[in-house]
C-alpha cells in the first residue's frame, strides 16, 4: 500500500497485514516509480489517491512511467468521487447538461491554452468546472477566468463553491458570476460557474436537463 | 426505497425492513414526484439511481420538481461513479487534462447548441467525452461529431469506447478518430476522444498531465 501519509491515514482497515510505504507531499513521481518497482518484482501493489486517480490525478503519470519504462505490469485504475462529483452534490445539481472542467493551474499547460478553453467552454454555454482556481503564488488566474466567462454570461449567473469537499473543515458558497471573487477560494476549492439555464434554489444551484422545454412536468 | 427495477435489484441488502416502490424505465418525472410526495408526508426517502446522480441524471429533476412544488424538504445528493468516471478508468488514464462532457441525444436540447459545443471544445483540444452517443433512432449524430473534431485533430487520435462499463456485457475498444465509426456504438456506450497529446500504449489511453514538457521524470 503507497501512498501520501493524509490518504492512508483515512482508510486503517485496509492497512491491516500489509507493508506500507507513505510518501510526502509533492513526491508523486517518486510515488509512482516506486510503485512500478514493487510490482516488477512481483508484488501486488495499490496506489492509493485522493479523489478519483483517473480525473487530473495520478493514473496518468503511474502509465506515463510505465510506458518509458517499458513494464509489462498489469495495471487496474479503480474509479473514485473525483472533485466534480463532490462538489456538484454538495451543490445541487448543476452538473445535469454538458460541461467543460478546466484547471486554471499553468505549471504544466501554457496559459494562452487555458484561456482559449475558457474563451470556448463560455461561449459554448458549457457549465464550467475550474479545478486549482487559486493558490498563494497565483492569485490573477480566477479574476482573468471570471472576466473571460462574464463576457459571455450574465453577472447573475450562479456559481458555486465548495472548499474541502466532504472533509470536517468544507465550506459551500453559492453566489454570482459578478460577486465570486468576494467569496473565499483557495487551494482546495472547486468552482462551478453554471450556463445560461442553471438557477439558484433555496441554498441549491441547478442545471435543468433541456434547453427545448418539451420537458413537460 | 424508490427506483428503477434494475437498479434495486443491484442492492437487496439495502432493501431489507424498507417500504420499497419500483417503477418502470421512462416514468422518470413520475418517480421523482413520487418522492417528493412521500417526502411531504415526513418519510424518510431515497431515490436509488445508477452511475452518479448528479450527472446527466435524476438529482436535477427532484429539484426542478420541489422548486415548481415548493417544497420544503430536504434533499440531499449522494454522488456516485459516474459513466465518465467509470469508463475512463476502464480505458486507462484519458481524463487527466481538461475535458468536456457533451450529450448527443437533442431530445433536451437544440441541435445546433451540440454542433456548437463540440465545435468549441475540439477547437480547444480538450479530451471530449460523449454521453447518448447512438440510439436506434439516432445514428447520423456521431457521424457528424467525429467529422467536426476530425477538423481540429488528427485521424490517429486515440478514441476509447466503453459499453456497459462494469456490467457483465462490458465491451472496452481502443480505436482512432479516424476508424471509430467502424466500432459498435450503441445506447449504454460512452465515447472519450483524446486531445492532441493523448497516446495508446499496450491497450490503454492515456493523456499526460502536461503541455509544457516542464515535468521531467
Amino acid at each position: 500500500m503507497v501512498g501520501y501519509q493524509t490518504y492512508l491515514d483515512l482508510i486503517p482497515e485496509l492497512l491491516v497485514g500489509k507493508e506500507v510505504l507513505s510518501s510526502q507531499m509533492m513526491k508523486e513521481v517518486e510515488r509512482a516509480r516506486q510503485c512500478l518497482e514493487l510490482a516488477a518484482t512481483g508484488k501486488k501493489v495499490a496506489l492509493v489517491s485522493g479523489g478519483d486517480p483517473g480525473i487530473y490525478a495520478m493514473a496518468g503519470l503511474v502509465f506515463e512511467l510505465a510506458r518509458e519504462r517499458k513494464d509489462t505490469v498489469q495495471i487496474e485504475v479503480i474509479p473514485g468521487i473525483a472533485a466534480l462529483n463532490a462538489c456538484a452534490a454538495r451543490l445541487g445539481a448543476p452538473l445535469m447538461h454538458d460541461f467543460a472542467a478546466i484547471s486554471l493551474s499553468d505549471l504544466l499547460t501554457p496559459w494562452p491554452l487555458i484561456e482559449k478553453r475558457l474563451e470556448a467552454a463560455a461561449s459554448a454555454d458549457f457549465v464550467i468546472v475550474l479545478y486549482n482556481p487559486k493558490s498563494k503564488k497565483r492569485t490573477a488566474h480566477i479574476e482573468r477566468a471570471r472576466e473571460i466567462i462574464l463576457a459571455h454570461r450574465a453577472p447573475e449567473t450562479p456559481v458555486g463553491i465548495v472548499t474541502a469537499a466532504t472533509r470536517e473543515s468544507e465550506t459551500i458558497t453559492l453566489t454570482t458570476l459578478d460577486k465570486m471573487l468576494e467569496a473565499e477560494i483557495g487551494m482546495q476549492s472547486c468552482v462551478i460557474i453554471g450556463n445560461s439555464m442553471t438557477f439558484a434554489w433555496e441554498h441549491y444551484m441547478v442545471t435543468p436537463r433541456g434547453y427545448a422545454g418539451k420537458y413537460t412536468f
